[in-house]
């Protein structure tokens, strides 16, 4: 069965759904056929927007309320067939700065989805959106699902424990649920503007405006990207893939990328400059080194596989903020 | 230097002060000279009461407060120069009947006090007293610090994190904290009325009343056994010894029992009947089976093994409960 069948005509809820990986995937959705509701609280540092979704504006259902009160939820897992839990506060500098914020919407609210399911839609297919960040500082690489879970900042425990939370509503109550480890995503819809969302978002504002791009310690990091498509489609296999019930997969991709050679691939699509510049304290503390994952079991699960490249989805994700440079930069 | 000489004159601060390990250990303290603030919530079910630290309560200084108020412990962290953070929700089957407030016990309370500590005391030595249970089902016997950690309830998720963040805080800001995992732990002062603290004071209490001994299964299940005064003494040990900064260690015993073994060493000191009752679902499923640790990391590090075994415990157990049986369990 293709995808598309898979979600015609399905009932579907987006946690976060006014957000980057929300509105993307909602999009896709809708063109799927499904019967999308998109739940966003609009924090606004969170980073989701009402233009995330104008696409698709009139083709979902938007319920605004905060996952951390737990009655709205109760009514509003009632009757899904799919839920897609990527609510969150993603920003590691700010679990440090406010880590009962990010205790309170990573945690809580994941408690009160998983209890609200586990009482009112017991038969719901869940998918939780977690972070490469619960490893912490990889010991070895490329980093496989059973490499030891060391966080490094607040955020990474808190998602390491609504990971927990997702798995054991499972084991215990039937609940399904699978957890994805996300790593760098980047692509259309994201908050660009703030510098909450990670280097690669810094980065390409900098570009866009023509600033010059600052590499910590000289940008000799190495990380993995995944443009957002093949992200959503990431999300949408596991969570209607029977072999992905109960289990955690990594995200990745085939090339991994020093911050150096994202700025050069970044280069080819906007004129700026870069320069190294010192790593700031609080960022070196929570940085987590040289990281690339292994989503080797994720694809022989599923089949996934990126499919689109650091450089073509550059050049779409320069092409999408360039047209809407009020939204996201300007 | 003597533990003795160590603790005296020193202002210490024991969260869940009024419970069973922190009245136990506030007595020692005292003893040694300490200057012994108790902090302790009071919230029923929790096990704290003012009998517990009868011999002492003229020699300490009570501040009945819960920990999820942030506020309260900016203050009370304030000069202190060890904080033995033991209070907490421990029942299993609760955590899962009201996550939430495990969330909030275990999760929200502990972030509010490395915070405080950060804040207002960042000098503080700290120690937290986690659980076994956060390594879930033993993939093998018996169980090291190494082995992974998949929490098969509510509470071994939250203790998890609770664990993580004290590491993070000592990692990120220097908060000298030191994670001790305990086993069962029995003694004096412990909660046996109720059936939240555990099998062993089910049966203590069954025994103490002449009733019959249920056990699940057969009670075939192993474990290990710490006896209250050698969990106090190594809580002394960890808090006071460098090699144990930053760093998670289990304790244990040297000898494991099946719970068939343990009722009959109770049977010494008590008269009553014991049979294999079934399994109840709702205990099965969060149930972890055999379990005894690997306890010679923290022996390496601290030179500590228990000094109490399991008949000797349990005949001075059972004294102290037939003394004060109005209090406890009559």
């Amino acid at each position: 069965m293709s995808l598309a069948d898979a979600f015609h005509g399905r009932n579907v809820l987006v946690t976060g759904g006014l957000g980057f990986l929300g509105s993307n995937l909602a999009i896709r959705l809708v063109r799927y056929g499904a019967r999308v509701t998109l739940l966003d609280s609009l924090v606004p540092q969170f980073g989701g927007s009402f233009f995330n979704i104008a696409p698709v504006r009139d083709a979902v259902v938007l319920n605004i309320s905060d996952m951390r009160d737990a009655n709205s939820l109760d009514i509003l897992v009632q009757g899904r067939d799919y839920i897609f839990n990527l609510a969150g506060q993603v920003s590691h500098g700010d679990s440090m700065r406010d880590p009962q914020l990010d205790l309170a919407v990573n945690c809580v609210s994941t408690m009160n989805l998983v209890e609200a399911c586990r009482k009112h839609n017991p038969d719901a297919r869940l998918l939780y959106t977690s972070t490469r960040q619960v490893y912490g500082r990889p010991q070895s690489l490329p980093v496989n699902e059973d490499h030891p879970t060391v966080p490094i900042d607040v955020n990474g425990i808190n998602k390491l424990a609504a990971e927990y939370y997702h798995l054991l509503y499972h084991g215990t109550y039937g609940i399904r649920s699978t957890v994805l480890r996300l790593t760098n995503t980047f692509g259309p819809r994201q908050q660009i503007r703030s510098n909450r969302q990670g280097f690669a978002t810094v980065f390409l504002r900098q570009a866009l405006r023509g600033e010059t791009v600052g590499l910590y310690g000289g940008g000799r990091q190495v990380r993995d990207f995944n443009y957002v498509d093949d992200v959503v489609g990431a999300m949408l296999l596991a969570i209607t893939t029977p072999a992905c019930l109960g289990k955690v997969f990594n995200l990745g991709s085939e090339h991994a990328y020093s911050l150096v050679e994202f700025v050069e691939v970044l280069g080819k699509f906007c004129k700026f400059k870069s320069e190294s510049v010192p790593f700031p304290d609080d960022k070196k503390i929570i940085d987590i080194g040289d990281y690339f994952g292994d989503f080797s079991r994720f694809r022989a699960a599923t089949g996934w596989t990126p499919q689109v490249d650091l450089e073509e989805g550059l050049e779409r994700t320069v092409a999408f903020y360039r047209e809407h440079k009020e939204v996201y930069w300007q």
